[in-house]
C-alpha cells in the first residue's frame, strides 16, 4: 500500500493506535477489487462501506468484524462526510485496522483526499489501496474504449455535480466522462451544443456496469436526454461522450 | 467479463475456436491487478505479455503455459501492433484460452480496441477485464488525489506520445496526467505557459509508480524539466499538474 504523505505526530503514547485503509471496490462486480484490497478487506478489524462498494465481499467475513454502512443513513440520506472522517478515526485510535471501502478508485471523485487529511489531523496512519474506476470501466463494460487510434487520443472525466465549464468541455475533441451526471443530462448536453459541439456526437450511457442490472443507451447529444428518459436509465450511470462510443460496434 | 461487442459468424465448423481476454494488470505491483484478472491468468493456456505488465505474476504459471513477451524483440523494440493481433487471433483460432496482459487498464490508451477489432474481423471470441490505470494509481502512489473538493472537479488524461492541443489543456482549470510525456516534458511545460497556465503552477512526477523503483520529483510548469533532468527520471512515469499535487503534502 502507499503510505499517503506524512503522518503528524499527536498521537498520545499510551493509545493504542491502528490504521485507516482506504480501498477502491471498484466499479460493482466483487471480483474487480484488486487483490490487495480483498486482502486487507479480509484482515479488517472494522469495515466502513459506501453504497457503491462491492457489498458481496463483506457477507463472508467473520463475526468479529465491524461492519458500519454509510451509505445511507435511516432517512435514506448518506452519512456526512465530517461523521465518516470521525468514525475512521475513532475507530483507528481504538487501535483498530480499519478499512474504507468506497466503490471505484477512492481519489477519483470520491472524496478519499479528504479523509486521508482527517486522519492526518488526528496523527491516524492511513494507506491507499487504488481501484478500477468506473470512468473508465463502465465504458469498458460496453465495450467502449475511452482511447482509440485515430479517434481520440484523451479523456476528460467530471462529475456532473460540479460547475461545468461547458466552453472547454465544446473545445476538448476528445473523449468526454461524466459521471453522477444522470440528473443533469438534459442540461449538459444541451449547454454542450449551444457552446458548439455538433448535435450529432455520439453518447453512451451505462447503467451499474459489471452488474446484473447492467443497461446501456445510445444517442447523441441531441437525443440521449430523451432516450434515458424513455429506458428509466439513471444513476449509478457514466455518460460517454465522443466518436469512441461506436468505435468497436 | 464483459463480450466486447459483436462476434462475426465466419468460423469454420471444424475449427477450434478458444477466446482471448484481454486483461488490465494495474500499475505495477503484482497484488494490484484484479481477482478477475489474477483468475484469468491462472486458468491461461497462453499468456501475451506486456513489458509494463504485472510479470510476477507469470512466474508461478505451471509449464503447460505458453508465456510470450511482446514488450521487447530482440533488437529492443516492441512486437508491432499488428503482429500482437495476428498471435492473439492465431492462438485463439487453435483452441487456446488465450490473456493478452497489459499494464493498467486495456482500454485507457492501450491499444485495447485495436486487438478487440482485430479479434471481431476474425471471428473469435474476446471478452475485457479492466484494470487498475496508472493514469490514477500512479498520482496515487504519490498521496495525490486527482480531484480534490475546493481544488479540482475532474481530470484530463493524455499522452505525451500525440499531438496535444495546448490552448485547451492551458484552459483546462482542473488536473491534467500525462502519461508516456517525459520525452516531451520540457516542450509541454513551455507550451502551456506560453498558452496562459502560470508558471508556478505545480507539478508532480511520479516513476514506476508501485514499485520498489518508485521515486517522484516536485516542482512547476518552470522548473519541472530541469530537476526531472537533474533527478535522472524517464518513463515510465506519470505527469501530474495541478494544485492537487500539493494538497495531503
Amino acid at each position: 500500500m502507499s503510505r499517503v504523505g506524512a503522518v503528524t505526530q499527536n498521537v498520545q503514547a499510551d493509545q493504542p493506535v491502528g490504521r485507516v485503509v482506504l480501498v477502491g471496490g471498484g466499479p460493482g462486480a466483487d471480483d474487480l477489487i484488486t487483490v490487495r484490497g480483498m486482502r486487507a478487506i479480509e484482515r479488517a478489524d472494522v469495515v466502513v462501506a459506501d453504497r457503491l462498494a462491492p457489498r458481496g465481499l463483506l457477507r463472508d467475513l467473520g463475526p468479529g468484524t465491524e461492519i458500519i454502512d454509510v451509505g445511507k443513513t435511516p432517512h435514506h440520506h448518506p452519512v456526512p462526510q465530517d461523521e465518516i472522517n470521525a468514525l475512521l478515526v475513532d475507530r483507528a485510535r481504538s487501535g483498530k485496522y480499519v478499512v474504507r471501502l468506497k466503490g471505484g478508485d477512492p481519489f477519483l471523485l470520491g472524496r478519499g483526499g479528504e479523509e486521508v487529511l482527517a486522519c492526518h489531523a488526528a496523527g491516524v496512519p492511513v494507506e491507499l489501496v487504488p481501484g478500477v474506476t468506473s470512468a473508465l470501466s463502465a465504458p469498458a463494460a460496453a465495450g467502449i474504449p475511452v482511447t482509440h487510434r485515430g479517434v481520440s487520443h484523451g479523456v476528460l472525466i467530471i462529475s456532473g455535480h460540479d460547475d461545468l465549464d461547458v466552453d472547454v468541455l465544446a473545445q476538448w475533441p476528445h473523449t468526454v466522462v461524466v459521471l453522477m451526471g444522470m440528473g443533469r443530462l438534459r442540461e449538459l448536453a444541451a449547454n454542450l451544443t449551444h457552446a458548439g459541439r455538433a448535435s450529432d456526437t455520439p453518447v453512451a450511457v451505462v447503467q451499474s456496469a459489471w452488474t446484473p442490472q447492467q443497461r446501456e443507451v445510445t444517442g447523441t447529444l441531441d437525443t440521449i436526454a430523451d432516450r434515458v428518459d424513455a429506458a428509466g436509465v439513471g444513476n449509478p450511470a457514466a455518460v460517454i461522450i465522443g466518436a469512441v462510443t461506436e468505435v468497436l460496434r
